[in-house]
């Protein structure tokens, strides 16, 4: 079961070598953050991002200038088993939508101000041609086809082992080009019709839950759709029997090849020290794989937010994460990421921006309560 | 039981004659957020905030460019008894940080272009002189004293039902103000120390709760002090035993000046249509007093985070209301008002920025999947 790659296994090496979190940066964040004019604790997890960012970079006032979301799209051989409300070309018709500007990821990266990657690890068709764009919002299109979409894992394995390990190859190699361009934080998204299915099935693999448990309604299939959507997870799994310990093997049985691409982004971020912001359920089943590879990579990552997917919350327990926003959102292409680095940004202008308690010549606690 | 103020009465009246959320103005916002490149509903709350503000303006592309917090500061008597982790001049000091800029609510209101009002409606001391400025970023002070500080509510009322009355009247008069200036969004917030023994003196009289279970640990008390806080609450309540039926009654018995004045802004801003955002705890209780005046003041607010103090889930409950962030956030000041203010923008900017299906040639759902 060794990987045949040598930046894959480079990356594992990296991860290991890290050890825990730097406390020494989250000590020293920690004594920042409490000599701000509040109660100790008072902003809750906007403290704590602070001080996360500090155990991941080691730098106690770690920044995040610089950031991109990488929107990872691939196609999906199940989706000709019905387990989709939308069509197979939607997904390289917003592909388009992405690297025009008009879709929800470009408007919510804008008001960030990160850049949009789009990654087409395994888009089925071609893409279209331009629309009216909405001006410079627009994606970055990188083409690193590994193919043209998986193949229906209901009937054989989704792609085979050299491939699963092409793609997440690719993605080890994008992350590499973002961060030598200077990016300080990366969010992760996804489009891929079908691939809340592939989602389920390697959430399923990695963590042993049912697929009932992790299978939900995606971008809005009806109950009997989800019945379907189950039972074709059930089949797959029950066709390869895919093993936990083999990432590989549970990727190329039943993944797909932007989630492939995603466990390598986040793969080579967290080698680099570079913060990740995982978005919803397909991301969270791209850091299971991830995971799997490297257990340290768990507490580098930041939970954007709960998705509707329940799946999703297998994921999250799995991994130890506590996500910052439950906003029921469900629509991936890496929103949450997006909203989650707003947050992130609050907490660093909180950290930077405040007066302490010597420069606003505010009182700190009493000893103990006058009573 | 009637109250003697003619602009507190005009409040009521334009609220009673309000009725429900605009539902014309509702489906008109839900069509265009639904002719949006994604699977409708797949943005969850981001969604329904465009769709509450329509409902609550009556306009289907509401807009809240000019927004304001109010930090409403006052201090009270009920500190003497070993209730706040701080002493009570950290009131003062921090009307003074606020002024200047440097504390958490300028940092964050200025994130999202909001102006800073602070009002002083029943600070006890003198507010400092001016500190080291930190640039444009400092609050617009309004000094409206109602009187300097309350009194001490375990042994007489915190104030007189003619200061209670005047201190909504100064909330309604300043929320005026603000509308008048063009204000669209008012967000509010608080400064006092022990303002949260006075909100659990109010949820526990407006709700029936028990004082333990809405009083927890404020500012950072221990739990020697938080049973001296339920104590504190519980002779409270016994000594006055406000009656729910009569807000006016339960503020002059055991509310703050601050607390009142909230009341004033959110009858004045629904009245108005203006939306309103909810903080933490102590608005929340303010939002209690506003909704024994006038129930359909309850839809018209946004919860905008739950916060770490117990009796605030008991305040969301009564409303009905859903908060938006769960960030365990216990510092008021009305920063989780201003975090929300980015969510509204988030939402508003996904209504107004994203391609439609037909503008962007993506393809809508299938009728029904391909099986």
């Amino acid at each position: 079961m060794t990987v045949p790659d040598a930046a894959l296994d480079r990356a594992i090496a990296s991860i290991a070598a890290l050890g825990p979190l730097d406390a020494r940066a989250m000590v020293a964040a920690r004594e920042i953050v409490d000599g701000l004019t509040k109660p100790p604790g008072s902003l809750g997890r906007l403290e704590w991002l602070a001080i996360w960012l500090a155990g991941v970079t080691g730098q106690p006032r770690a920044t995040v200038r610089h950031r991109a979301i990488v929107v990872a799209a691939a196609d999906h051989g199940v989706t000709r088993r019905g387990v989709s409300a939308y069509p197979s070309e939607v997904t390289a018709q917003m592909v388009r939508n992405f690297l025009d500007g008009g879709a929800a990821i470009n408007v919510l990266a804008s008001r960030v101000g990160a850049s949009v990657t789009v990654l087409d690890v395994g888009v089925a068709g071609d893409i279209p041609g331009s629309a009216p764009g909405e001006g410079g919002r627009g994606g970055r299109l990188v083409e690193r086809r590994v193919r043209a979409g998986t193949d229906d894992f209901t009937v054989g394995p989704a792609m085979s082992r050299s491939e699963a390990t092409a793609a997440i190859a690719v993605g080890l190699a994008v992350v590499k080009e973002l961060i030598d361009e200077g990016t300080e934080l990366i969010g992760i998204g996804e489009m891929g019709i079908g691939n809340t299915t592939a989602a389920s099935a390697v959430t399923a693999a990695m963590t042993g839950a049912d697929a009932a448990t992790v299978t939900g309604f995606g971008t809005g299939i009806d109950d009997e759709a989800r019945a379907r959507k189950i039972g074709v997870v059930e089949r797959a799994l029950e066709l390869h029997r895919p093993e936990p310990t083999d990432p590989i093997g549970v990727l190329a049985a039943v993944g797909g090849l932007e989630i492939g691409a995603l466990a390598g982004i986040i793969l080579g971020a967290v080698g680099a020290r570079i913060p990740v912001v995982l978005d919803g359920f397909i991301t969270g089943s791209a850091a299971l794989l991830a995971h799997g590879f490297a257990p340290a990579v768990a507490p580098r990552m930041l939970a954007a937010h709960r998705s509707q997917e329940p799946g999703h919350r297998v994921v999250l327990d799995r991994l130890g994460l506590e996500p910052l926003l439950t906003l029921d959102l469900r629509l991936g292409e890496g929103t949450g990421a997006a909203l989650a680095i707003g947050l992130v940004d609050a907490a660093l202008a909180i950290r930077d921006g405040m007066a302490t308690f010597a420069s606003a010549s505010v009182s700190g606690p009493t000893g103990s309560p006058v009573a």
